[in-house]
């Protein structure tokens, strides 16, 4: 390593972190704010949409809707998540501030009329749009104004899920495959901790998730005396979320596709989309996979929740979370990904485990964060984030599962931004 | 992302995930065996130490036989981890197989002497001798090479701490500053878990370690109504760690240069090294900082397991232990500098938990990892070594000590092999 600093190097280390930290807080508590604020909206979206079912009929209106607001108003804003990687990879004509609320108004009108969707791609275009305005205001440079963005997506990531470890990591992680580069370590754990902080402050709670399986915890095994079939399975059923994975990207990427092809007048789009959700509904005779999904409006309702217990999803739930998800979110809706992701995960993971003999509260574990590390190529964030929502105590088989599924994805994921840099073969 | 790939791409990942478990397998047995044969002549000769206690005054006299032994059989064997670091960076003349035996011995010499020095060091190079054995045998490429040899730090590092997920992130880790790639994570991942369970199947425990505190684990508090008065203290300690971790890697630099520079006869180095060691133990009056230091002879030595109570360290034993390895590693004994930096930032922690009126258990385990994440420049890994060893309720103060010891440590490192590829500036 050359010795190129001097011995004042910690002191500029000092003014550098400094400097970021004064950056860092305001973006976070508006972006942590924004998220209690998107939080609570979501939850009184998904309340109404239970107690007044007719909404779902309304759908294809809501979808017009979106489809008018974005095209008069939205500017780029279209480009969402994808918008806000290009920008950290290479400044341009910036993320629009008006992105901000425009994706908060277009997400809570996708959840309040039974749209499949989810929340991180929200959280991380609001946390984008607050850091470019921020950096506008003071006037950063260009690298600077990269970091800025990526805090951004930290602060939203964090705050939305309540894990500001995943968040910080995630934001290094997500945007190009196969390599972190560590340039804003510090800046992004703090605005993912200090949202993450500001969020709960305005009192939102976060679903809290429980794994009784302690099989590989007990403190005078530790992890090395790994039940070697148990290990087995991890994989097999990580490779199974990996093509899951795969499926969802290629799904998304083809109906997107197809729509904007086959369908010349672009508002029929989401109208048809909605219509599409409307007759799955009453093909399949349930309202489960529609909405967020991580609890059930009724208490036999499949869910993110009852996926945790034997008999708490189907053989093919995680199939039609993902045709549900898909459709809403290619053909013009708003929304994340990533919860759909966990859904998909852990039914997938229940179905899995109930087949191979396993446990299933943690293969539906395995499952919530595989899929999602391998539709997002981030391996080394979703494993932080099982051992953030579930404990360390199978941490090996988080990082299995993740990191197979990474694999098992291909160089296929939902972030058309993300930059291969080494590949996986 | 560009669409090189063809729909094939899950096949070719299949078959290359296969060829990798087929090379890492005797990698692993082998690594994993030679690391539990390790480990045990370690235990014994700490022992044997211990019952005899006149083997100090031979420390000297061991030295120059360590001396002999690499000057007349090393070959280049004496660069130890940095070669291995090298010939992952750019193959060259290979990591010669002659250095697992005699890193192996003269690790376990140092140790029964009473030099200060830990494992990690041998245990990589062990595995990067023995990985570069098979790679030959298997007349692999440069490319597989370089995978290869990232298999062996990975199996040597996971088994001799019984942390493999930490292991197969700091192969990755280490090799650069700033940046982590991904060309080799199953791999890695595969080789430490491997030889993890090899060395626990051969009889081999590890030390536990506890931490009482847990505060920031209610179940209905989580991560997020952080104790924010901890967490200054936590920030502030973290650039304390980083402080000792520049110092260490200095003092090292420092040693070496001067005792290069100024003695002209190259076997009275280790001489001079071992009469200092046996001046500062009569000096100080005691022999709690010289060996591994993992636990103390007696009941009130000093030791990292002691440390994790109140009145088990003094407010300068990490200076005493930071000044024992540097002169037992910088002059010419062998060892790793991991087991010692756990010891310098455990009992650091240990001192200022006391004075800053915070939880001790928790302070040393926070030095633990952090003083090794600013000195190895890996704050990923440590921050999922702090995970494995003492569980996630804490994952959080992990992620800001290592990451803020990371930072202070500088550019500085005790790897001069290590590439800097992104400044912390």
């Amino acid at each position: 390593m050359k010795r190129i600093y001097n011995s004042l190097e910690q002191f500029s280390i000092t003014v550098n972190l400094l400097k970021w930290t004064l950056y860092v807080i305001p973006v976070s508590l508006t972006v942590g704010s924004l998220v209690a604020l998107f939080l609570w909206l979501l939850e009184a979206a998904t309340r109404l949409r239970w107690q007044y079912e007719w909404l779902l009929l309304l759908l294809p209106l809501a979808g017009v809707v979106i489809y008018l607001l974005y095209t008069y108003l939205g500017k780029n804003s279209d480009a969402g998540n994808n918008l806000v990687m290009e920008e950290i990879h290479q400044p341009g004509a910036g993320v629009p501030a008006r992105m901000a609320p425009l994706v908060l108004i277009s997400t809570v009108i996708t959840h309040l009329f039974g749209g499949s969707a989810g929340r991180e791609g929200t959280a991380v275009q609001m946390g984008g749009s607050v850091a470019n305005l921020f950096a506008k205001w003071f006037k950063l440079n260009e690298q600077d104004l990269r970091i800025m963005l990526m805090t951004g997506v930290a602060a939203g990531f964090g705050a939305v899920f309540g894990t500001p470890l995943t968040g910080a990591v995630f934001a290094l992680e997500v945007l190009a495959i196969g390599i972190i580069r560590y340039e804003a370590l510090i800046p992004c754990l703090m605005a993912a901790l200090f949202a993450d902080i500001t969020t709960s402050a305005w009192g939102i709670h976060h679903t809290h998730y429980h794994i009784g399986f302690i099989g590989s915890n007990k403190p005078d095994l530790r992890f090395i005396n790994v039940d070697l079939l148990l290990l087995v399975k991890v994989i097999a059923t990580g490779v199974a979320f990996g093509l899951a994975s795969y499926l969802f990207a290629e799904s998304m990427h083809t109906i997107k596709n197809y729509a904007n092809r086959f369908i010349r007048i672009k508002w029929l789009i989401p109208v048809l989309g909605g219509l599409l959700i409307i007759a799955l509904c009453y093909i399949l005779g349930t309202t489960d996979y529609i909405g967020l999904g991580v609890t059930g409006k009724e208490p036999d309702s499949v869910s993110i929740l009852s996926a945790f217990h034997a008999g708490g999803a189907t053989n093919w739930s995680w199939l039609w979370k993902l045709l549900f998800t898909t459709i809403t979110l290619a053909m013009g809706f708003k929304g994340g990904e990533v919860t759909p992701l966990f859904f998909i995960g852990a039914t997938l993971g229940n179905a899995l485990a109930i087949w191979l003999g396993a446990p299933v509260d943690l293969f539906a574990a395995l499952g919530f964060i595989a899929v999602f590390a391998g539709a997002t190529n981030t391996p080394l964030a979703c494993t932080l984030m099982g051992i953030e929502l579930f404990g360390s105590g199978n941490a090996l088989y988080f990082a299995v599962a993740c990191f197979t599924a990474y694999y098992f994805s291909g160089h296929s994921g939902i972030y058309s931004a993300q930059r291969l840099m080494v590949s996986k073969v």
